[in-house]
């Protein structure tokens, strides 16, 4: 066994409606309404609490996306949804998406910083630059902002809210009810925040929470997504096909990341899977089968016509992508996506029809038919083959593909050492084994102190 | 008696930390990290919920408010917050507020619908326009926005929320899984909202909320405050002092509602009210002193000298207001609240020590200290005689004095047919007794149809 299989494995649940297959919702389990239903939620997040998960997530943007025909769309908002969830569960981490190209740092900081108050310290943000073009156009842009402007803006937001989150002492609130001072004014720091893209005065209008900083996480592979998250981010969500790329990945991430200083174990790396599950490999096969002929192809070629920046026309569906597309450098929407479809489709020779059952199943992570052995052996194979830290699990249907993984593969993997039986912590960060953040004001008073002490 | 004592009375339950008296948080009894303790407010509103209160409220600021050595500072973010409480509850409305000055309307009316959704349709929205140049700073900012400025950007904010929230049909999604369409796109509107503050594509991405909109809520009671409140508003909060002046404000705000075109019955009058319960009228008055003896006088004067324009030493503890104070025209800030302070003074002959007594207790609000007879009759009084609709009441400390009022004044109240023994619906508007609004969308469609019918 190599040196990596014996540290822990993460999971992390990614949660959708009635789960990541655009088809789930047509099939006669599914609730078509989950989308809006916090009952629903509630009940997946119970689920991957009972099979000890790390954390739960969701993606977000802020646009209708996509074709409203084709799948259930429009979503809770995901901080709303995470506090609801909250209450509903006690020890799994809580991951939410936010725009940091379409929100302001002060209130999202402070909103973030409520949800991990409200959870007693679990939980997390998965950082997005958001590539829609839709979402400028409801915060009053005609166009999207480059990528590179985006990415700019995502870093000088992190610093902000960071900064807004090390304003409060952990020991400011003194609670002196005989001596009539609630809290020592020394100990809450303005920010006094000047940069490109933010001025922030602060101090934030909440006391730093249970986990000092909401974990942060990232998801974008271009490389301005890279630098982010090797400078930020303490867990990357990924999409990868292949065994060798996941590796190349990993590697490079987290030689990035040592490159940027930072300790690489403290960045957990989560590819994506969507499992199918069945008593056979055959009868796994044969779900996933039942599930691709109920997508809709005139939806999916649209948005694949989209993606690719094509007229649906263009994308016959039993012909192959046209030879010439755009190179990815030309794209300044979601990089990474674009790339890993157009390698996908060359690589496999997929037609058309083909690859929309593919992204059907996943929207381009790696979809994985088998017994619950089988799903097991290739979580256990890329754990130990340093392609990943764990994984970002995106069951086809929901709640079912949830509940079977958890009564299914989890206690394989738990019988192999390979995934906790109970949780150790109470909060995300130490699911995750990340160390709780010193605060930054902290620091500059140790350096200050160490100056005076020098007398400088 | 007269018409308006048959109408019902409403109770909307206005939350803060230990209580709205600012030493409330010394005594012995209170909970001094209250403000960050998501138990102590799902406590509280379920206490509300026990004395079938309408609605419990949360103020709020994009700011840290206020000197922190006075009193609990810092609180969750209201949205979470009120999330937080749905799940402990079932009926009582659940209103929050919010900044139209410092948020974009896209994400926060996915907020409030996701807020209506998760909680079964009991989401109230009060829509600030924030008067604080801390807030300014936090957002970019050097200097407030004019008062002018800030209410028209709030009208307009309103304009495309409500569009947004009508931005689906209530009945676009079909959940058609035999024909594999999920909604019907030609029920799913754009808004191409494009105006002098914001332009907005939409559609919003989640579908329509249980109450259409959530109840929109305002509390300015300047010029300005009150032609957003005549136009918007479907219930209003307010400090008044007097009966007179109570009277004066209700029949002014419901004629012009009447001028907007509004009937105004669909726009309930609140003022606030501090009641400090006791067995005797003199325990009553003898807990308002314990509590006024805690308070700090030099926070408060602080505080008061910043409301004023002036300097702390301006300021004298045992002399009445000075006489060169600015003109409300002056004030860029909450133009009503500094009236009423100075008013209040100058009316009652306060010196600055007892000004701070009283303003401590309700920040201008209306104090009341009695037995639970003398408060139920207070309240009956105002209500007959045309000076309110229901009250927001504010306890002086919580949670024992919001258990008082449910436990000593709401059976009176009750016993006399003015208050409800139980809940009849499920959604704050079926509590205010307000209509469900007709998607604009709707409307427009309507006048369309009705268009080709004349041939036009």
């Amino acid at each position: 066994m190599s040196t990596s299989s014996r540290k822990p494995l993460h999971l992390n649940a990614f949660l959708m409606s009635t789960g990541h297959h655009e088809a789930s919702w047509r099939l006669p389990e599914s609730n078509p309404h989950a989308n809006t239903d916090v009952e629903h939620y509630r009940e997946l997040a119970r689920i991957a609490e009972r099979g000890t998960f790390d954390s739960v997530f969701f993606a977000d943007s802020p646009a209708l996306f996509g074709d409203v025909g084709r799948r259930p769309s429009g979503s809770l908002e995901p901080t709303v949804l995470l506090t609801a969830i909250a209450a509903a569960t006690e020890r799994i981490g809580l991951i939410a998406t936010a725009s940091t190209t379409y929100n302001d740092p002060y209130n999202l900081a402070r909103r973030f910083a409520s949800v991990d108050h409200v959870s007693g310290g679990r939980a997390g943000w998965n950082v997005v630059t958001t590539a829609s073009v839709d979402a400028a156009r409801n915060f009053g842009l005609e166009e999207l902002p480059s990528h590179r402007d985006r990415y700019a803006r995502a870093a000088e937001f992190l610093e902000v809210a960071r900064r807004l989150w090390d304003s409060w002492d952990d020991d400011a609130a003194l609670a002196d009810k005989e001596g009539g001072v609630w809290a020592d004014a020394s100990r809450v720091h303005r920010v006094d925040h000047a940069g490109e893209y933010f001025r922030v005065q602060g101090p934030l209008n909440v006391p730093r929470s249970p986990q000092g900083h909401p974990v942060l996480v990232q998801a974008g592979s271009s490389e301005d997504g890279k630098t982010l998250a090797s400078e930020y981010a303490e867990a990357v969500f990924t999409a990868q096909q292949t065994l060798a790329d996941a590796q190349a990945f990993y590697a490079d991430l987290k030689a990035r990341v040592a490159r940027a200083g930072r300790d690489p174990e403290a960045v957990k790396i989560l590819p994506g899977i969507v499992p199918v599950l069945g008593a056979t490999e055959a009868e796994a096969r044969a779900r996933e089968e039942q599930l691709d002929q109920l997508i809709v192809p005139e939806y999916a070629r649209e948005q694949l016509a989209r993606t690719l920046r094509v007229a649906p026309d263009d994308l016959p569906l039993d012909r192959e992508l046209p030879a010439d597309l755009p190179d990815e450098d030309e794209i300044e929407g979601a990089k990474s996506r674009y790339t890993l479809i157009v390698t996908l489709a060359r690589r496999e020779r997929l037609t058309v029809r083909q690859l929309i059952g593919r992204l059907g199943g996943g929207r381009g992570h790696r979809t994985f038919s088998g017994t619950p052995e089988q799903v097991a052996d290739a979580l256990a194979e890329w754990h130990a083959k340093g392609a990943a830290d764990g994984f970002n699990v995106m069951p086809a249907v929901l709640p079912s593909g949830l509940s079977e993984f958890v009564d299914h593969v989890v206690p394989i993997l738990r019988r192999r050492g390979l995934f906790r039986t109970e949780y150790t912590g109470t909060t995300l960060r130490h699911h995750y084994g990340l160390d709780r953040p010193v605060s930054s004001f902290a620091r500059d008073h140790d350096r200050t102190h160490q100056l005076d002490l020098l007398g400088a």
